[in-house]
């Protein structure tokens, strides 16, 4: 082995995120060496903290650091209005846009009869639930364009029929299969405000 | 602000690190997150041990978590050739190519009469000291082709005259001005097979 133990190990972490190949590891550990030592105690108790602190918002599932979000305590934003996403991921690629004024819903997961996920193991028994106490609420679906991401979308649609609810999906501006985190703030933008509501 | 503060400070740590960019840091503190526990505890720790534990080796000042390092305590290899370098971080470099059987000197840097950084200001006295215990010394030179590189291959030189000490320094295969770290291993291994002795 070339290298010490405990550089060994961070470079086997740092392997580990996504894109960082065997040579960025190597560089990435030897300039965390060089860093002060108070900033690397900084991190180390940061990503500590991080991972017991970051938990589901009761509302709405997206992470954060206290029972409730940010975004669903901020009185400024339409309640009515909810973004409904696989993945709390991808709610800060939507923040980022600055331009959505709702809330979100954060499924955790998309419906997949393959692979037996029902719509109870993902948080949609809590979606429906949030809709029951609001006056004319919209739904905004933004789930991938693959078949787990259609089932789940058409799920949602048939078990509200007949409820007073708006439901939309993101519409031209996202390609085929393209992962959502990977959209441009201007194509985001877009999407959001050419939605489309999903005829019968 | 868009991520939870723990998220956010991880995220910070990432930008610091060579190549990695605001968007590469946050997909990469998010994947931090979906680690499990156990992992980021571990490196945690790893970090602040690796900060600790790690100093340079009494010998050659390559960095080791022991007192000497694996290399300079290997009885396997030549203690006559001593490979010397401006930073440990050339040192893994050459490992790799895995063909150098001789030993390291580090030096910490390079002498710079403009920045007022003398031979005594970096690790050349140990060097002499080390060349002092040996019979009949080979010094590849493995420096910077800069000014400072240069200047300080110069100094060695003239420091070892008329001592029994063949000095040699890395000749073609490394571009002039390039990293020796970026550098291919058969590059590497071309430069340390053509050594050239340094004539008068």
């Amino acid at each position: 082995m070339i290298y010490p133990k405990k550089l060994e190990a961070i470079i086997e972490f740092y392997k580990k995120l996504p894109g960082i190949g065997e040579k960025s590891a190597e560089r990435m550990a030897l300039a965390t060496l060089d860093l002060p030592t108070e900033e690397i105690t900084n991190v180390s108790n940061d990503l500590i903290d991080a991972k017991n602190e970051l938990r589901p918002c009761k509302i709405c599932g997206h992470i954060t650091d206290k029972e409730i979000c940010d975004i669903c305590s901020d009185e400024g934003r339409n309640k009515n209005i909810i973004c409904v996403l696989e993945d709390y991921k991808s709610v800060f690629t939507f923040e980022k846009t600055g331009n959505f004024k709702g809330v979100y819903h954060v499924l955790g997961g998309l419906i997949s009869p393959t692979e037996g996920i029902s719509y109870e193991d993902i948080n949609i028994p809590k979606l429906l639930e949030r809709i029951e106490n609001l006056k004319n609420p919209e739904l905004i679906l933004a789930l991938k364009s693959n078949i787990e991401g259609e089932t789940t979308t058409l799920f949602i649609k048939k078990i509200l029929e007949g409820k007073n609810v708006v439901i939309s999906r993101l519409s031209y501006g996202i390609p085929m299969g393209a992962d959502i985190d990977y959209m441009d703030t201007i194509t985001l933008d877009k999407a959001i405000e050419d939605r489309k509501k999903i005829s019968d």
